[in-house]
């Protein structure tokens, strides 16, 4: 199996990004910034950088299985540099995520920040709303995978503060 | 997110046994044998070794999302030692292979055997018999993502045999 070239990557980009409902999307063909692991580690690609408004933050997005029908999942390996975070949001079917490197902090509306690291899964119910993201200091990488995606995709709501964010700051260790 | 400990690794590695149409199941704590990598450069450690009779050689998994009514998904790392495959099989519901680590083969019946590698992406489509594992001489280790288990698992068929398995030989490269 070959891997995508650029042009199918472009579509399947902008793909995800009606999959997950974000307003408005650019798959702009920047170059990747340097991070704590070089490409070369990492079992996938950062893939294209998020320019967007659903993120806070540098984000990069390699999107591995667009919104299928068949399977009803969608699957992104996406990349948070220190700082980096979703908006709150809600996932019509829920999401699973699987951190792949790093160190990292998620919080559902009304409960603690958790620090979550490489090895370790969260799942995310459907229409409970969370964040994700790096920890202010440490990048975090994770695969996301959209589930029940025959019922709908993400629903994305306001920003995370920086109160919010800074909530669970001593607990990252 | 604490790592689950040992009994609740085995209730889960049991889980997954009926999950996807295990006839026969041991959760055996056996000591791990040495990999070209270490566990500790592994995301997903390789967790127990298999011993039914659904694959043929040294298979490791690591059961990282059971079963899940919500998610209608189920997740596990397998690591195939060098010569390891599975059995032919169908999924009622489908499954996607995330490679992680190494190279391995895949082949749906009635077409060539494929190399797959670490980085790329295959869709198992629900009912088609297929099988997936090493290369002769390098393990391979998957994410393995069953999707619509509502609507069932894993359906197993006969051992490929070592013809069909050495089919694709001179392709390995």
């Amino acid at each position: 199996m070959k891997h995508l070239n650029f042009k199918k990557s472009v579509m399947i980009f902008s793909a995800l990004c009606v999959a997950v409902g974000m307003i408005s999307c650019n798959s702009a063909n920047e170059q990747h910034s340097s991070t704590t692991e070089t490409e070369t580690d990492m079992v996938f690609s950062k893939g294209e950088k998020v320019t967007n408004d659903n993120f806070v933050g540098t984000v990069w997005l390699n999107y591995l299985v667009e919104t299928d029908s068949i399977h009803n999942v969608n699957i992104g390996s996406v990349t948070f540099e220190p700082g980096a975070r979703t908006n709150w949001h809600t996932h019509k079917g829920g999401q699973i995520l699987l951190v792949t490197e790093g160190t990292g902090l998620y919080q559902e509306k009304g409960k603690s920040v958790e620090v979550i690291k490489k090895g370790e899964v969260m799942k995310c119910p459907p229409d409970i709303a969370h964040w994700h993201g790096a920890t202010p200091t440490e990048s975090m990488t994770h695969i996301a995978i959209g589930t029940n995606t025959n019922i709908g995709g993400a629903v994305w709501l306001e920003p995370v503060t920086d109160e919010e964010y800074h909530s669970g700051d001593h607990d990252h260790n």
